[in-house]
């Protein structure tokens, strides 16, 4: 315990989850760390959904981003959340949140901790932060995740810390932690490059305020590589092919510019891709680090890879382990609010590649909404990156449900990205690209090379019956959401 | 002409207006100056159509948004533009485009100079750049706005310069012009406060690439000072006992924080009632500067008025010309790239106030387009600013058309800014806080506070109907825009 709790007088506020959870009360408003399933508080939680289960108790619960099942589902399944911020990708909430149980939220990762201080959502009473140690000056040294849990360490009133055993020691050192002042006194921000390191490694707290240490051994829920099928090797090659001719025609350097991307099948897809392209000394500027940039660096085509979160599968955590002292020299955790600031993604000029739930014919993008009212996971960091990239990507299969919806519609559902962030969109078909069209002539290129053959003839046919209608961009009010209608009715879009 | 152009080797190169037209070939992509009827070239433009008019030509216009009707209205009626970016506001230009004649794309202000040098629109062939003088060294001196014109004039392969004798002498030194470096070279933006110089009173050029420079004593457009009716001053007074409960709620300092208002009847409500206010040494950092940010610094409120262009009223520009020595000290005119920049507007913590042309009541908003197809102006700053700051409100009158129009919709017919970017809705009705609100909370802050009592039932109505249907955002598909369809078939949305 002394490597873990360096401060000797710390060593007396070890309490047991139980003890920990008997802290926390109804109405109370708690910030969490995490990022994806990765440096969430997991015993803290579970000892809450034993103690509170079936009593009038609820509380509001801010992340960094989505968590494990033992944060998010645990308690929403106890139906213990009233409010729930900024980001969730969990079955039971999902449910609790479209059945109105929860309030839910969903914004801006980069905004998020700055809405925070800046008092949009109230007092914050309670940190629970996971780490894999507490320094001599009672600092906190982060564990797989940084997120929120900077910001949540400085406004709450008190704070529980999770010590997990589990997460190597060897972490220490990967992060980076920079805190922005607030306006009238903010600074420029001095991260040029992507592999600079600005802050600390420990996250300063005044350590008064930690109200009890829990020590765990619950490992980081697994997630599971995804899976790469026909879809998402077709998706992937069309970007590869687009991002080598640009670099032919000059427009982008060999080492490309700071590549983000989302998690799931097409991510990983195109970052092996990037191991047989021509591209060398990438850089990685991102939300989350992922088996498949594992891979990247492995394959020396990766010069740096920062993010704020390390999610990784069950053989990409040995392989990370294993390998530690290669991987740490190029992965940087900092803050969400660094990793996925504008200024900073604007300064680098990142390529953005994003996936849609739906996109339309002038561009708009739907990244949270199923047909329109029920919410998916949230915007989550995709609007920090497509807003600020130098290009804005969005992939999705064209079709979905076996072919029964079209990925492309007459009109989205729901905006997430207007069309005047989206730069490409990618299907399995082909990469239609947006840049200087009006939108008539978006709808041509977007139908033309994305589009599935079993929707194209019906999407061209709506398109010239809108354009008899006139107008810059052509909509027929009463027919562009019918195709959503029609599937809710009939199972179909067709 | 010494005074105007120092240079004695460049008064060579004075040219007719007719011999700068002769200069323009068909296909060409030119790059004006000109943001709002201020500083955009007027003689070369009304030369050309002379030239043109008739004949099968006709060109791409590039600007730093909207311009007089000398150059858009002109050409759009003489049938010469084929691509016009990123903004425009008149009437026949907007026709050209709702035709389908003119290939329009909306583009945020700030992301527009960047994609020019990108290569996103192809080469620039020309600028055409109006200037009050050019330098012993040949740089130029800007008139009235400064827009994109650093951009045009470096990315332009020749240069036109209008020099205009009607723009007075004194703006010399009231620019500062800080030209971005692209990525992967771009460094930080070193401009940590509204007042700040960061550049150079001068555009510094190849003066190699001037083919010309035209004489003119063509005036600005007059731009007519907003008629401040009763629903204007509503809005202001609740935004402004809104600021002030804040301030007093400890989250504003007394000086507030930055402001940002796009031009018309609200802003200028807005602005004149900050007289009255509490506030003291108020900083805009805006895009235009307008009569009543003149008003602002007579009655000794506004410390520093930044914005890329000056854009006064008959009587503004009187009271501008005779006291140009107290003005002077106070405002700065930057390149568009600079005063809408995400980086800067986010360190700031700008309160962005932006007219939507609808809003629904989820808080998405609709700032271009009537009825879903119409284009009425373009997107503009409004995104860069609502995007970045640290409050985005959004004003529009309850209804339209007398009655006939509710501005607030079940769903808005176009999305510019979605639910993440808006944090107050304000009509004449009240103000809608929807900062940390669930969609359904939103709906019903935005019924009850914003809505016109004539469409208050019908909305709640509607509400309640989508909410059986269930979800997060609760949208009955095939009534959405239903609102918008009917007032197209019987001229009311009642
Ligand atoms: C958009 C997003 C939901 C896609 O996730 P994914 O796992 O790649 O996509 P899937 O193909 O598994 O689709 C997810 C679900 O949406 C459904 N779906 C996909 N396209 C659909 C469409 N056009 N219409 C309706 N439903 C659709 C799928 O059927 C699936 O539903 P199911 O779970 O009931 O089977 C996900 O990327 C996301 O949440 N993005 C927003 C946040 C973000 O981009 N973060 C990254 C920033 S760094
Ligand atoms: C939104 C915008 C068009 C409003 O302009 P405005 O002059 O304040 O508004 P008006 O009330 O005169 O309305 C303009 C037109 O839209 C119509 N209109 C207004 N609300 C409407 C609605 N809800 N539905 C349909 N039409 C509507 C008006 O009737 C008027 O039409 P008309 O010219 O045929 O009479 C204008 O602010 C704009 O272009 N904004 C986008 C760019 C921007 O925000 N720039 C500032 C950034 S710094």
């Amino acid at each position: 315990m002394k490597n873990r709790i360096r401060n000797k007088s710390l060593r007396d506020k070890i309490i047991s989850a139980d003890e920990a959870a008997a802290i926390i009360k109804s109405g109370m408003t708690i910030g969490c760390s995490g990022f994806t399933p990765s440096g969430y508080p997991k015993a803290v939680p579970l000892a809450l959904v034993e103690k509170a289960q079936g009593e009038d108790f609820n509380i509001n619960i801010l992340t960094g981003a989505s968590v494990g099942s033992e944060l998010d589902g645990a308690l929403a399944e106890a139906g213990l959340i009233n409010r729930r911020y900024p980001y969730q990708s969990d079955k039971n909430l999902r449910s609790s949140i479209n059945s109105g149980d929860v309030k839910y939220s969903d914004i801006h990762l980069s905004h998020f901790p700055q809405n925070i201080r800046y008092g949009h959502y109230g007092d914050i009473d309670l940190a629970i932060v996971e780490a894999i140690a507490i320094t001599e000056e009672g600092w906190i040294v982060p564990s797989s995740s940084v997120g929120a849990a900077p910001t949540f360490l400085k406004e709450a009133e008190k704070i529980i810390v999770e010590l997990n055993l589990k997460q190597t020691l060897d972490l220490e050192g990967v992060h980076d932690i920079y805190q922005l002042a607030d306006p009238p006194e903010r600074e420029a921000i001095s991260l040029v490059q992507a592999d600079q390191r600005i802050g600390s490694p420990y996250i300063k707290i005044d350590p008064k305020k930690i109200e009890g240490i829990v020590i765990t051994e619950i490992e980081d829920e697994i997630s599971f590589a995804a899976y790469q099928d026909d879809i998402s090797n077709k998706i992937a090659s069309h970007i590869i092919d687009f991002l080598e001719a640009e670099q032919q025609a000059g427009k982008l350097p060999k080492e490309l510019l700071p590549l983000q991307s989302g998690v799931g099948a097409v991510a990983n897809a195109v970052l092996s891709g990037l191991c047989n392209s021509n591209f060398e000394n990438i850089k990685f500027y991102s939300e989350v680090i992922q088996d498949a940039v594992l891979e990247l660096i492995d394959c020396g085509k990766i010069d740096i890879a920062s993010g704020t979160s390390i999610t990784l599968s069950e053989s990409g955590k040995k392989q990370f382990k294993e390998n530690i002292d290669l991987y740490k020299d190029k992965i940087i955790l900092r803050p969400q609010e660094i990793s996925n600031n504008p200024e900073i993604i604007r300064r680098l000029g990142s390529i953005a590649i994003n996936t849609a739930i739906e996109a339309d014919i002038y561009g708009n993008v739907n990244s949270t909404h199923i047909m329109g009212s029920r919410m998916m996971n949230g915007i989550g960091g995709s609007g920090d990156f497509a807003r600020n990239a130098y290009l804005s990507i969005f992939v999705t299969s064209s079709v979905a449900k076996g072919g029964k919806i079209s990925s492309i519609v007459p009109m989205v559902s729901h905006v997430d990205h207007t069309e005047h962030d989206v730069d490409i969109i990618v299907t399995e078909q082909g990469l239609a690209d947006l840049r200087g069209l009006s939108p008539q002539e978006r709808a041509v290129e977007i139908i033309t090379k994305a589009v599935s053959p079993l929707y194209k003839d019906k999407l061209l046919d709506y398109f010239e019956r809108a354009k008899n209608r006139g107008g810059h961009t052509p909509v027929k009010l009463n027919e562009a959401l019918s195709w959503h209608q029609r599937y809710i009715d009939t199972g179909t879009m067709k």
